[in-house]
């Protein structure tokens, strides 16, 4: 049997074993018959990691989860959609606690063990009656991840889902998860929730630092570190239900593991660049030579989300200056003269001075999602990938009247 | 005579004793009839400080002029719009020593006395047969700074333009000014101009110091510091010919210099920041109370910035959680239970939460320029002001089709 791993035909959050999800209409969204609140639940408690939001206005379920989950354990997982239960003092924190309460009480754990998330209108108290009414009426099932996804949906046009099979040595393991949110002008603070679980068995410290690095690669990729919203939040939940010995950094499988984490990670970052708000094409930039991977990063993540490069590309306009003056105030480390940039496969800029392109062809190219930026810096070894979106003037209309 | 200044009706950078402006169509502009080159100068030389952009890739002009500009002194600078004279190789430089040389030639000066700036497409390089010819067009007049202003005019729907005349016990001087640049979604990459003119007389580490310092409250409270275009340039020539001994830093006349200065340039960012493409309301973002001026800053220019904040002003949409949330991720020391947030003059929030403001009334505050987003952290004594504009579906629409 040959290490590695692939994607499932309609993976998700509940495709590895033991993982049960649901979700139900509580009515906390005001259009009516649409999932707003939903539970993940492991038949078995895990091990859990999570990464929260860096700003410094959290949402009361940021703060709960933040806190349970340095136990490095949890077994569930109850989010609502529609209002973020955030700026609402400390009120915020007795609705989350009792959430999470009611969900404990529901499927037989103890508090400590369920987390919360939440996401939508900041500032409004959560409509308690209807979240205690919508827990009881959540029935749970091994496939319930897409319902779940759905439930968590904000301003997202297309659920983003995906679940990776890994074959290592000692047997095989899937990974599975949800992600929402959509990929902004500049990312700002739509809220960015990721749900992950899998059934290998994985060493707390090794869960932690492999959902790092996946997240790293991936999520921190589309959005720029820091540039966080109130109510973010990553969760990955381990239950072991797959057999073998727990994975920690110096195992054989150690590798596969973080391969298939971050691969699935990336597919689910490049799910939420692609849907950015009235997006219409996928950017993926792809950043070589650089000094070091600190400037490669710079580099591809000021060029993915610069406003000017982005509405280039959605008006089909191969306008490479905007790509290098990008470059130029990432902060990365360039000299203008090494410079080299393809734009799907043709070179628009060699040695920092501009090829005689063909622009029609480019302009074509850039009609084509997803759109390649590709620089080549030839200062160094280090490469990096960031993804983006076009911005479009449906952007801004969906977001003039998000609360109204 | 009490000391103070007022700003001159129909004051623009020539309003200074001494200085002379003039411009024409030179076709660099492929829209005929429109100006697109022009010469400042100063009858005597002068005292000369400049700023440049902090962009790694830089212009051929910012180049050219960022090295004459250390000897302190200047006469003239010749700017030309429709070609920003960037990433075009060697040649760039070339182009710009003559547009230098050509305009020392006519003016009858040293060419190190005449420094350059460019703004338009980037990649080009420029037309000379039409800056030579262009060059010998021009007339200067001492009424000349208008004509300047509208050659250098790129996506810039007005002209912005202003004086102030200042009284000190020693006598009386000017201090005009003219700017181009548009507010930006997330400052990016306009090329950001700006010509200042006094007839004062200030020592050279002064009017650098100076310069810095108004710059800091007024331009770099528009756009983010580092977020700079290709060819971003602030110039600022005194001529002494006001009479008088030069202003240094120990100057009786020193801070009313500082204030004429400093609310000139203010004056032009808000003209900047109300001038965003597609914008068409100003945001004045006052926060108080911060623990350093550093966050005070730092929180005042995101909110101003972020684009979330900026259509829920176009959208009339009261959403103060987006406000909170940028202040949250700013980087600025917080505690959310003692933010106070007021628009318009009305109580948004109190003690970080929300109040019951009508919200009606507020929709309405939204939609009347300037919006007046006040914010007090009850932590300390230092405040910031930064200014930005709404964010309309037109935005997309200018960027989309720059170049083509």
């Amino acid at each position: 049997m040959e290490e590695g791993f692939s994607f499932l035909s309609a993976g998700t959050v509940t495709s590895a074993r033991g993982f049960m999800a649901g979700a139900t209409c509580a009515g906390i969204k005001t259009k009516k018959g649409v999932l707003d609140l939903g539970i993940l639940y492991s038949e078995t408690p895990c091990v859990a990691a999570a990464m929260f939001t860096a700003n410094r206005v959290k949402a009361a379920p940021v703060v709960l989860s933040q806190q349970r989950v340095q136990s490095g354990k949890a077994q569930a997982v109850v989010i609502n959609s529609g209002c973020a239960n955030a700026c609402v003092g400390e009120a915020g924190l007795d609705d989350a606690s009792e959430m999470a309460k009611l969900t404990a009480q529901k499927l037989g754990l103890a508090e400590e063990r369920v987390l919360v998330a939440s996401t939508g209108v900041i500032g409004r108290r959560l409509p308690m009656e209807l979240v205690r009414a919508g827990i009881g009426e959540i029935n749970l099932a091994p496939d319930g991840g897409s319902a779940l996804m759905r439930a968590i949906m904000t301003t997202d046009t297309v659920p983003k889902e995906a679940a990776v099979r890994a074959t290592v040595a000692g047997g095989e393991f899937i990974v599975g998860g949800i992600v929402k949110g959509a990929g902004m002008i500049h990312p700002d603070l739509a809220t960015f929730l990721c749900f992950l679980a899998t059934d290998a068995a994985v060493e707390p410290d090794f869960l932690k630092s492999s959902l790092r690095e996946a997240v790293d690669n991936s999520f921190n990729m589309v959005s720029v570190d820091g540039d966080t919203s109130t109510n973010d939040m990553v969760l990955l939940m381990a239950n072991g239900l797959s057999g073998g010995e727990p994975i920690f950094s110096e195992s054989a499988a150690a590798g596969v593991f973080q391969e298939a984490l971050s691969q699935l990670c990336i597919q689910l970052a490049k799910c939420v660049a692609a849907d950015g708000e009235g997006a219409s094409r996928l950017i993926e930039v792809r950043v070589n030579g650089a000094a070091s991977v600190v400037d490669a990063r710079l580099a591809a993540r000021t060029i993915a989300s610069s406003p000017l490069v982005k509405t280039a590309v959605h008006g089909g306009d191969p306008n490479w200056g905007r790509v290098l003056a990008a470059l130029g105030r990432s902060g990365a480390v360039i000299v203008e003269s090494k410079i080299d940039l393809d734009i799907g496969g043709v070179g628009l800029v060699r040695s920092g001075v501009p090829t005689s392109f063909n622009r029609a062809e480019v302009s074509q190219l850039l009609r084509v999602s997803p759109v390649i930026v590709k620089l080549e810096l030839n200062l160094g070894a280090a490469s990096a990938t960031a993804w983006g979106c076009d911005l479009s003037p449906e952007y801004v209309t969906i977001n003039s009247h998000y609360t109204t």
